[in-house]
This record gives C-alpha cells, structure tokens and sequence, in this order.
C-alpha cells in the first residue's frame, strides 16, 4: 500500500483556525483537577452578572466563538464568484439537518433577490390550460413535507486525478440536507392537466429559473410526477435568497443542478431538450471521449467528516467517535462501514437512526484509538444493495476524464499526531 | 355559542405588517393574465444582470423581505428583558424544524457567553465517582442524535383567563423543535457509576446550568437514564448562545425550564431538591389554593398556525390551506381534528408525517372555503389515547389560578374578510 498526497492548497480564508481547546484526559478524577482549576474553584463572571436579553436578537446569530463554522469557496477553482461554488462546513457540523445559513451554494449568474409579489411560475407546452401562478396561488394547494439532501453532481469531482483538497468541506461540501415545505409539482402538472400529453411516458419537462443564466434542465415526466416538489420553506423558515427564494425545485435524489432556483417556468415536452446544461455541461465524458447520458442519481457515498484534516484529533488516545455522513440517490442507506487500514479490513459504524429515502444519514464507530496511524474510509450500502466503490474501480469503468458523480471512497491519513490529510490508497 | 375578545394587544413592534401580496384568483388562465402583467411580458432585472456571489454569504441570512418572520418579546409581560420570553413565529413557518435563529428563548439571568475552553461539566452526589468533564471530554464519548421539541410550561398561560394575546406566536410559540446531536446523559451518569446510589428507582439528579440564575431542578433517575441528551448540536450546528452554547439538557416531552442551558452540574441525589424554580415557581396553584406536585409532562396540544390573526386569509374564498403544529410529551401524535364551527363538528386532518415521539407534527386541512367565518380549532390525540382537552374541560380540573400547562383547545375566529382574532367560544 503506498500513501500518495499532491493536494492544491485552499484559498488562506480557507485554512482551518488550531483547535480551540487543549482537551483533558478523559473521566479524570474530579478532586484531582478541580484543585488547580480556577473554573471550579472560582466564581466566574457569566455566574455572577446578567447576560443579554430576549430582545438582543429578534434573529439569532452563530455564537463568535463559530465563526470558523461557514461555507467557504476555493477561489482558484473558478474564475468568478457568481458563477461558482462554496462548501457546506461538513467538518464541524453533526446530525443530518444542514442549517440554511451554512449550506452550500451552487449560482450560475448569482444569487437574485425576488420578491414573492414579483414572482411568477408559467406552466406550458403539452398542457390542457397554460397557466400562470404568482406565490399567493401556489400557496392554496396541498402541501407536502420531505427531508432531502442534494448533492452538486461535482461534489469530490477534484478528486478523479488524486487527492487534491484537504479537508471533507472541501471534498464533500457541495451537498446539503434539509427539511422542505411546499407543493408537489404533480399537483401543479395536474392542475394544468396532462390529457393534451397522451402517452406519459415518454413526456419530458423542462424547468428553468429567473436568473439570468435559466439553467434549464429536462426532467422525464416520470420523475416529475414521483416525488418532487416546488419547494417555499427549507428547514421550517422561508427559503434564503442563496437558495432560491421564494420557490426552488427539490428534485430527490437527483444531482442539484436540476434543483432549479427561482423556478419561473415548466414546459411540457415531447423530448428532453438537450440544453447546454445537460449536454456540454454536467456530463461525463468517458475513456473514449464519448459521455455517457442522463447522468442524473447521485449514487450512494459516504465520507467520515470527523476526525479529517480540518478536525484533526487532539486529545491524543483512549476514546474517539469516528463519525460522517452517508446518502444515496436510490433509496435508503441500510448499512456503512469503517476501515481503520485503508480498506483491508472494515466495521460496521452505528447509523444514529434507520436511513431515509434520499436524506443524509448519519453514522458514528466509537474506538478506543491506539495513537497508531490509521488510513480511515468508510463506504455505504443502499437499500438497492449497491456498495460504495473503490476509486480504483470507479476509474476502471469511468477513466480520468470525468468531473461529475465520483461517489467513490475517501481516505483521510491519520497520523500519531491526530492531524489528518487527504491521500489515495492503492 | 358566544365569542369573546379582551385581548391586551402586543407591543407595536410585534404588530403584523399588512399581507405582502394581494393573492390572484387559483388557476388564472395563462394567456389572460400575461396579456396585462409586465411580469411576464417584460424582460426582468433579475433576468438580465449578475445576482450574488459565493463569497457575499459566508453564513447566509434571512432575506429582507422576511424580516418579520422574528422572534418577538411582549414588552408588558415581564419587568425585564433578561429575565423574559420571547415567541416563534410559528404562524409564519411550515414543516416541523425550527430554526435556531428564530427559536424562542428564555431566560433567567440572561444569555451568557461560554467558550468551550471555559465549559466545565461538574458530577458529583451519590456517584462512585465525582468527575470534572471538558467539552473536549464530553466529544469523545458516543453521540446520539434525536428530534425533539421543548415548550415553555407557560406557553399559553396567558389564556387562563380568556383570549389575551393576538396572535398564535404569542399564545403558542414558546415552543421550537430542533434535530439535537450530542452524548446520551444515561452514559455520563454511566461513567460516574452509580453503584453507591443503591436503588436507583427513588433517586433523583439535580441539575443547574452556569449562568447567573443557575435554575436548578430536580429530574427523577428514572427519566435521566431514560432519553436525555447532553446536547452540543441544534439542527447539525453549535448551539446559539441564546440555546445554551456549548452544552444543553434535553429533557424529551418535559417542560422547557428543566432543559438546563449551559449545564455545569449533575448531581445525584436522594430526593428532589425543591428548588425554587420547582415550588414557588413552575407549579401550577389550583382552585383550593393547593398546587399540583411535579407537573413535567407537556401534555398533547395543538394549534393553527394559518389562517390565524397574524397570519390573515388574503386571497378570498376557495381552495384554503389550513395548517398548524400537534405534539405531546407523552409519545407520538396519531390524529389531529379540525373544527370549522368552534367545537361542533371535526373533520380529520392530514398529517405531514407520521407522528414522531416528542417531535412536532405538522398537520394540514385542505378545504375550499365559502367565504363565511370560521371558529378554527384544532384538537390533538396521541399514542396514550389522550385527546386535547376544551378550555372549560380543563377549568373544571384546574381553576382559574395555574400559569402552566394550559394544553387546551384554541379558537381563531377567521372572518369573512379573512382577518382572524383570539376568541373563546363556550
């Protein structure tokens, strides 16, 4: 096994502030330690004065004390903020609901401020009745629940050529998992009627939204009227203005570029439009220079978010929670493994509650670290039964020339130190 | 039936601004309406120019036009702002999860400020070992993660004696409901030992928090090895400062003041302290002058949360979406009733998602109104069996004279403009 690291450093806004706290043993006696800790022994200030008040913060703020805790772009990646990318924290958060605030964007000509009296959503092509809904119409239908993640189809795209960035943010950040409110876009086609279409099954929409740059995408009607959503809320409040407010596409499961933001307009069709989003863009191009098409689960992966090169271990051995994330764009995550050795040997990590269907799940393996170094992956399963694949075997069917859908295993190299970087393993 | 409104009206600040957009008629024909709507006609400034960039957000915010959806305080309720309330917007969310940002507060002392480097965790009592915890501690041993919701014992207090406060976010938004990760307080106690407790079935721990108040409180073992939470996490990010930044108690179902903010203390005892905040304080007076002894389950309640007065009718009559929140400390939510004629008659409505044990339900009552007033209401049943009480069914029990655990039915009285207002009906 040889342990190769060429990584890119991230932009310096992007490098990780030292851990905060010299952490002590674990279980120390309390007499012991109390005897020379002034935490203990004295009176401290926030125990003997006022702190604010329930108006100071009509929206509540992260504490200062987590203001390493946002999404953070690598600035060489493109060549402009508005059309560009940056990362969720995964590093530094646990759970499964990614707030609002700290998760990642995705813009193709920026983030638009639309008012919801301004908006409007057009429904035409192959419809009974072309229809034409402000906000307030939208919000007079059935409404559905559902928590989803979505994923960019370039999330660890940097990584086909190699370890690249070094930090889970960085690899894996381009995904998010939130709990959205709105209507199901089958109720909306059912309400512009879909007779005139005949036959569904080989009908198509195509979705784009009000920014400048539309980023049109072709759905097949199929999935349009399985579970996808014209979404208003995220997480409970009205969607940010980073992620589409007032109305943005949930598409489950599916790469989050068809999760169009600002929705403005639904066509029915009779065949997908091949529009420059789904064809010179987002497409893989394989081996051979062709690409293969419609590319749009994201398949099951996984990735340990802690201990990783941003939250490096640092209280040295005895008791460590290895944990991460896992999801797939198929169904539910039944079962994920840990390896400690670079993949020769693997155990099964605890998941903190049974997988959802297209929802991030979170996993947890709680060891008794020997300070050795470890080389640690984990790789997911799916209800479907699909296991996470290797980089190497991944490479053998796709080649080197894909940016999209690299769902493949992710190692981090623990060193004695606790401190933690981005290799591959071969 | 009589209806009546002495309502006290909120401070001005916590006045609701005027509906943000007049509604359009459901289903307007396409082409009939883009004939007169430069929405539709015109090509759009957001459509032909750069929105923002990735860098603009390292934490996002609400965007402008929601700056309403806030927390708000009731000026005249408390004789300070440290020691006080402020409410959800609940009338104006959807889904279940609560944002921390907007997530109601109280407090006693005052919000404090906690570094984690600064975070001692103190056991000590009948324990076999008395142990001084870090943060860093605490993250080494194994997490949980579960979804719960913490309602004040004195949301809806003010009710007691008839329709006070307008607006469902003052009458019931002392509640929020967060995704919480952190470590299992059955396996701190764990850790401790508590061999030399002896029989666990009649001790207690006593817990308080760092601030200034300390508001202590006695839990019976029992529900301390039960499903409490020692809590780093809020909806996968740090908890805010107002929440108990670094670490809070989870107590699942029981009322919000025994879920210690800033925890710095456990101790395992063999009786409940009666601490002031569990005798003089938090226990409800009945009619003979006597109060009730240990009153920490939030029983099963519910409300609508739109149409409700801050959350108007605006589009006339038709299809209506009537929405609102159903939870109890004593399980799960298995149906919520929808009453249109102040009690009379119910119809079933629709949950979201099948109810989760001490989680927030969402419901929904899709309805095509006529455009005559309403007596809204909504009633909750859980797992138990327990079916939310009337208000005259739970003055029968408890008098006049209680602040806390007022679970009973809420009345909107929705006119036929729409506007709706707090009643009682009897």
């Amino acid at each position: 096994m040889t342990v190769s690291f060429k990584g890119k450093s991230p932009s310096r806004r992007a490098f990780l502030k030292g851990a905060a706290t010299a952490a002590g043993a674990l279980a120390t006696a309390g007499a012991a330690r109390a005897a020379g800790d002034p935490l203990i022994t004295e009176v401290q200030p926030w125990a003997s004065g006022f702190g604010d008040g329930v108006d100071e913060t009509p929206y509540g703020l992260p504490i200062k004390f987590e203001s390493d805790v946002v999404r953070r772009n690598v600035e060489w990646l493109t060549a402009d903020t508005i059309s560009s990318i940056n990362f969720t924290p995964i590093h530094a958060l646990d759970g499964t609901i990614t707030p609002q605030g700290c998760a990642f964007e995705r813009h193709h000509s920026g983030a638009i401020e639309l008012a919801k009296e301004d908006y409007r959503l057009m429904i035409n092509g192959l419809v009974d009745r072309e229809l034409i809904f402000t906000y307030a119409d939208l919000e007079r239908f059935p409404r559905v629940n559902q928590v989803n993640f979505l994923e960019c189809a370039a999330n660890t795209g940097m990584e086909w050529a190699g370890a690249q960035l070094n930090g889970a943010q960085f690899t894996h950040g381009m995904i998010h998992n939130m709990e959205y409110s709105g209507v199901s876009l089958r109720t909306i086609l059912e309400e512009a009627g879909l007779t005139k279409a005949g036959d569904l099954k080989d009908k198509w929409i195509y979705v784009e939204g009000a920014d400048a740059s539309s980023n049109g995408r072709s759905i097949p009607m199929e999935k349009a009227l399985d579970d996808c959503i014209l979404a208003f809320k995220a997480n409970g409040e009205a969607l940010r203005k980073e992620h589409g407010y007032p109305v943005r596409l949930v598409v489950p499961g599916w790469e989050g570029n068809m999760w169009i933001k600002w929705i403005r307009r639904i066509e029915v069709t009779d065949a997908p439009v091949e529009s420059r989003e789904e064809t010179s863009k987002y497409t893989d191009t394989l081996a051979d220079g062709t690409s293969r098409k419609w590319t749009w689960v994201m398949d099951a992966k996984s990735v340990v978010t802690s201990p990783s090169p941003q939250s490096p271990i640092t209280h040295g051995k005895g008791p460590l929670v290895i944990t991460g994330l896992a999801w797939s764009g198929n169904g539910a995550i039944k079962r994920v493994d840990v390896s400690r050795d670079g993949g020769k040997t693997w155990a099964e990590a605890r998941l903190a509650a049974p997988g959802q269907k297209m929802a991030l799940t979170r996993f947890y393996l709680d060891i008794d670290w020997d300070g050795s170094e470890m080389l640690l992956q984990s790789r997911a399963m799916d209800e479907t039964g699909y296991v996470q694949p290797t980089k190497t075997q991944l490479r053998a069917v796709r080649g080197l020339n894909s940016i999209y859908h690299n769902n493949c295993i992710q190692t981090w190299w623990v060193k004695e130190s606790g401190e933690a970087e981005n290799v591959e393993v071969s």
